[in-house]
């Protein structure tokens, strides 16, 4: 039964409302039982469900229910299937239904600025719009349960230094370009019942404090219509965090309550927003009530089954010089602890308990009978180095193939803090030389969090896997794509740089004192190595599979007009599955605008479709692009804004190979701002009727500056006021105000 | 006579006053005739003097008086030898004298931020350090014959593209660190008569009305005496301007006077605010008059002789296989426009009307008889290249050794824009390869305001100088290196890069909509290089010689203390020219601290001396760094700090060329802030009280979460004041009040 909000709103007391807008405990809602609202449950769980027993919190580090551990965010954003998230997304839903949770608090959808940052397991991509599509298909299939998401952490939460202080500085063009539109997308596609804010500042202010954020632009602007809550513990002023559009504390400061009676007491706090926040909850809790009857179950061998099909959805073939997939009578090894001791999640407030672990070992051992194994090195430091390396280089040297996991320590990756380096444990590294010295046919798994860096690999490896946290099916995964069973689809959502310095974040990333500057800009992943012309490892997009693919015939045809706000191009091109077996490739499309008045990426991903074909097949593919997939944020004027001119449209398997390009001309109202005694003398003599003004004045016997070409080159850049009052070479002051009265007067002021 | 400013002060009516900060014409102050002050003469001239006739101003465009062109700033740079500015400064005071000019308008002491910066060539380098000791040469000596300065452009003013309206987006440790400094030294050491303010804003404010940057931090911290002049119509907002400490606006727009007596009138601008400017108007023309009644001349030739040995000093020998000196027997040609019409400074408001011109190829004719030329290319776009190049290449082949002029055409760089690339002209680069192609002995000069990437010209140069704009006898400078008379000893003041995307603004220069951010911070020039780990052309501080250097037993010695303010560091090497031939080497000091708990640059230049010996001759040099030289501007203290640790003090030939180095122990109090409930659970644990406070309220019962690390890392970032909310980890509320109190009853409260 739906609440009744209105009514109970009439009914509530101050102190009550004050209570719902404030939680109880670390996972529920506040109750008001004299008026039958009841309390719903949120869990932690982007990519599983952390239902803790009890009302306290362990972050990760205390028990919780089982549950189906999926892959992290970082490897499922390598499926590049917002299907395939829905499908998880669903998953999720049923469990969060069986254990009566009302809401799961995810997904996270932060940009990858860093590949240092702790928590980029949790996160997609380093792309705000394939973010936002994958964001999409995992909140509709949550929702589709009937159970709320809380899509996180609004805004610029893209590091775990600090994280509760820092300040990030960033400029609204990179805001509105980079690390908004994943948020934007979800909210205004999918309208999440929940969005939580974050922990730090952005442009001085608390993200939970920010009414820019949570009001302005979240609600006013995309239309947000569910609750805003609080990371866990962000709320540093709990009034100015209600005025500024927070509805939910989470957990509640025990004086919380008091503070906001006492605010609506002394009128800061006006009733009807107190109102406003109430209602809010009370819609959530309403919507979220329904499952609190439920009784149901979830297939745990079904979600694992889906686990293992993400999981191999998720594997990233980087390297394969004919060693994959495994011939069936090759021998093999298998060499590292992590093949015998998975890691598969990373820790903090994400962390499941899961329902069972495949183990890669286990999982060759099945297919293959005995495979000899040995452990190569341990986690962390054992002391035991040389002899477990000898016996590992034993091991690889009997057999044709030898399959060496290496990865990320749990120490090195979490919810808390940053990495400060890129490189896997060098005792893995000298592992790995020794075996390929002793066995040249080496297939490298790789099992980490996020990015490292790999020259100390790719010598090394005839086929590289990046397998990323693959969730509690990730060596099922892992062995469907090296048996073949499974043809590798993934695509890289993150570059490989070859340096953690050529990452444009590097020489600000995490900040300090309490500030990080987004310095950057825009210019962030792959848009950051591609305008600084910088080789990478392996560049965004990419990813081998079993087969080959080749597109041909692109078409593209725009609709519309900027004018109008309808500008549209469909780009058509033509997928051939060019080898011999059944493939899925993920045509990539992006745009790039090389005349741009501002700063631009050289390409941006602005459209993407996951095809599979038979060998031999082909099929016709169709992307549409929309308006903003040509616009950027224009700051002085507050708006997106396409600019005339020519704009590159390009096709192709990676951000950086591209074999298919047109360009396409693009007209649009003019950007420029209105001329005024305050603009520029170059930019009188750009516009036209500026031009023809200043001709006018010069033939009526004022200074006539604009008629020399070298003067214009040294003074062009100064106002028209600053040159009146040098007397000499422009019109005087008085002639400006009557070229600026005639200006508008024929232009009709486009301001 | 000095004027009595005073009793002036007394009898001047506020109009009067007004008029005096508000100068009269393009280059002159107001006079008072009525009460006998004069008016005294400003002039452009940061290498020459700019002195036109008449009132209006051409900026370099029209004609001026003749004067001695010296090297450009980015060439006299490269010669890191202050008592050269300082003879430089003595012969511009004498051209000044002699043209009854108060002041001259330089030095100009912006840092390089950007390569592309279109004046680049005014200023000295991209090292703070370095171009404040040059400064305070060039304006002790043109003080030292009673003639005023103007240091400029004050601050961050780093770019010309929008350079009037653009704000300049820093945080105040890099303006601190960077962009500060030079004018921080020359202010302390030298008190320039004047400072002239930007064009451009500073953090939003217009640097004519920005308080902090005129008053608190110019007169207040370093203790100014002078004048504040705006640069040339960069004022405005009359009165903010008068307010915020602007001394005298220049040229004076029409309505100023008027508006600050009606500021004054209504209370806007208090009587003594306006005193005070005017005040310190009439203390410069109290100097400055002292010249009027002047009838000197000055010596053409001594000046001509000083400026080509300037231009010599300015020479970096880039690469030398044996080519240079050139052998008398040896036959040459000489290929390239630039040696026979020569370029030898930059476009603008510096632009000098010179007393004579060397041209290259005369130079060289006059020392060797004929010597064969071909153009070899035209300045800009002539049609001609081939026949041009053909010319040449059979000039070139019928001489030992061809010298190869090439350098950029005018329309490159000026004042008033910005480069957009780093090449050199097509049709040189198609010359050179052309010419060594058919003879392999090619010396290639090159004639440029700042650096150009030389990716086509290295494979090609047998020896390579950089020339740069070295004055009206740039030409005789030249020809003294490369004939040997003159052992080229210049080092580079700014980084060559292999590639324009390397610099470190690359991504953020020159901004949009009237914003450029100063993303890289400070990491600007070798800064920048060092900390990516990118390998350069030609790095800072680099420069042969005919001569060779070693560098042996380092002393380093440190005395005083952090505490006291009184830490210095003696640095003692042996210097010995282990070459034939006399010559001067730079023994440059560099600090390193990498244990600092902010982003510092590997290593920053703190000392340098040079030293000229004989062949075979050792010297033992000193060069004592003060506490400055190890401190960061620790912002949230907003001082200067010193950290205990580990510094590295590095000696050697340039910034990549440093072959001795000593580690020394620095002891500093603690930097950290006082311990609050806002202080994160790690700061707590790191603190050795509050650790201990923790224990004692663990003991009592508290929840004592300090005691698993694993906990701590996860949530060791969140405020202790978050964690008394979730209740179960720290102690509360209560406890951490106590906790707090005790923490500074025990410590004496740092804060």
């Amino acid at each position: 039964m739906p609440l009744d909000v209105e009514r109970l709103l009439d009914q509530l007391t101050v102190e009550e409302k004050a209570s719902l807008t404030s939680g109880s405990g670390f996972w529920y809602t506040a109750p008001v039982e004299r008026l039958g609202v009841p309390r719903i449950m949120v869990s932690d769980g982007p990519h599983g469900l952390r239902a803790q027993p009890g009302d306290g919190d362990h972050v990760g580090l205390g028990g919780s229910l089982p549950a189906t551990c999926f892959p992290t965010a970082s490897a499922v954003a390598s499926s590049w299937d917002p299907s395939l998230l829905r499908r998880i997304g669903e998953a999720l839903g049923r469990e969060a239904r069986a254990c009566r949770l009302s809401v799961v608090l995810g997904p996270g959808i932060n940009m990858k600025r860093s590949p240092l940052c702790g928590r980029n397991f949790e996160y997609f991509s380093e792309d705000p719009f394939l973010a936002g599509e994958l964001a999409v298909g995992i909140v509709d299939g949550i929702q589709s349960q009937g159970v709320g998401t809380s899509v996180k952490h609004y805004a610029a939460n893209n590091q775990e230094t600090d994280r509760l202080r820092v300040d990030a500085q960033v400029d609204e063009r990179t805001l509105r370009e980079i690390y908004l539109p994943a948020f934007e997308r979800v909210v205004t596609a999918s309208q999440p019942w929940t969005v939580m804010c974050a922990y730090n500042k952005v442009n001085g202010l608390s993200a939970s404090e920010n009414p820019w954020l949570l009001t302005t632009v979240l609600r006013e602007e995309w239309g947000f219509q569910g609750l805003v809550v609080s990371d866990w513990g962000a709320v540093y002023h709990r009034v100015p965090a209600l005025l500024a559009g927070l509805d939910l504390e989470m957990p509640p400061a025990p004086r919380s309550p008091g503070e906001v009676v006492a605010a609506v007491a002394s009128g800061e706090v006006p009733p009807e927003v107190l109102d406003a926040r109430a209602r809010t909850v009370l819609e959530l809790v309403s919507k979220g009530a329904a499952v609190l009857d439920l009784d149901e179950t979830f297939d745990v061998d079904a979600h694992h089954a889906l686990a293992r099909e993400a999981a191999a959805e998720s594997v990233v073939l980087l390297v394969n010089e004919g060693l994959l997939p495994l011939a069936p009578d090759t021998s093999l090894a298998v060499v590292g602890e992590l093949a015998r001791t998975p890691r598969f999640q990373g820790a903090g407030s994400s962390q499941v308990e899961p329902t069972r672990v495949d183990v890669l070992l286990e999982e060759l051992r099945a297919e293959r009978g005995e495979v000899p194994f040995a452990a190569g090195y341990g986690i962390g430091t054992t002391g035991q180095d040389e002899a477990l390396r000898a016996e590992a280089v034993e091991v690889a040297a009997g057999a044709d193939t030898v399959v060496v996991v290496l990865g990320l320590p749990a120490a090195d990756e979490s919810e808390g803090f940053d990495r400060t380096h890129l490189d896997l444990p060098a005792n893995q590294l000298a592992l790995l030389a020794a075996v390929a010295a002793a066995n040249p046919r080496v297939v490298v798994v790789l099992v980490n969090g996020s990015t490292v860096v790999l020259g100390d690999v790719l010598p090394h490896a005839g086929a590289l896997l990046e397998a990323w946290l693959g969730g509690q099916a990730a060596a099922g995964g892992i062995a469907d794509v090296l048996t073949g069973r499974v043809n590798p689809a993934g695509r890289l959502a993150e570059t490989v740089p070859h340096r953690l310095e050529d990452s444009s974040s590097s020489l600000n990333f995490p900040g300090e004192a309490q500030v990080v500057r987004y310095g950057e800009g825009v210019f962030i992943g792959y848009r950051g190595y591609d305008a600084s012309r910088l080789d990478v490892a392996f560049p965004f997009g990419f990813g081998l599979s079993y087969t080959t693919f080749a597109l041909s015939d692109l078409e593209v045809t725009t609709t519309g007009s900027v004018a109008a706000g309808s500008l549209a191009a469909t780009v058509e091109v033509t997928v051939t599955n060019t080898g011999r077996r059944e493939g899925a490739e993920v045509v990539q499309v992006y745009v790039g605008d090389p005349d741009a008045s501002v700063a631009r990426p050289p390409r941006e991903l602005k459209g993407f479709t996951k095809v599979r074909l038979a060998a031999g097949a082909s099929e016709r593919v169709r992307v549409v692009l929309d308006q903003r997939a040509f616009s950027f944020w224009a700051t002085r004027q507050g708006r997106w804004a396409v600019e005339a001119g020519t704009f590159e449209v390009a096709v192709g398997h990676s951000s950086r190979d591209l074999p298919l390009t047109r360009s396409i001309e693009v007209d649009a109202p003019r950007l420029a701002e209105p001329l005024t005694a305050g603009s520029t003398l170059a930019e009188w003599v750009a516009d036209p009727v500026g031009r023809e003004l200043l001709a006018a004045e010069a033939a009526a016997g004022q200074p006539a500056a604009v008629l020399d070409s070298d003067l214009l080159s040294v003074v062009g850049s100064m106002p028209m006021s600053t040159l009146a009052n040098f007397g000499t070479m422009t019109p005087d002051h008085e002639a400006l105000g009557r070229m600026t009265a005639a200006w508008r007067a024929r232009t009709g002021d486009l301001s």
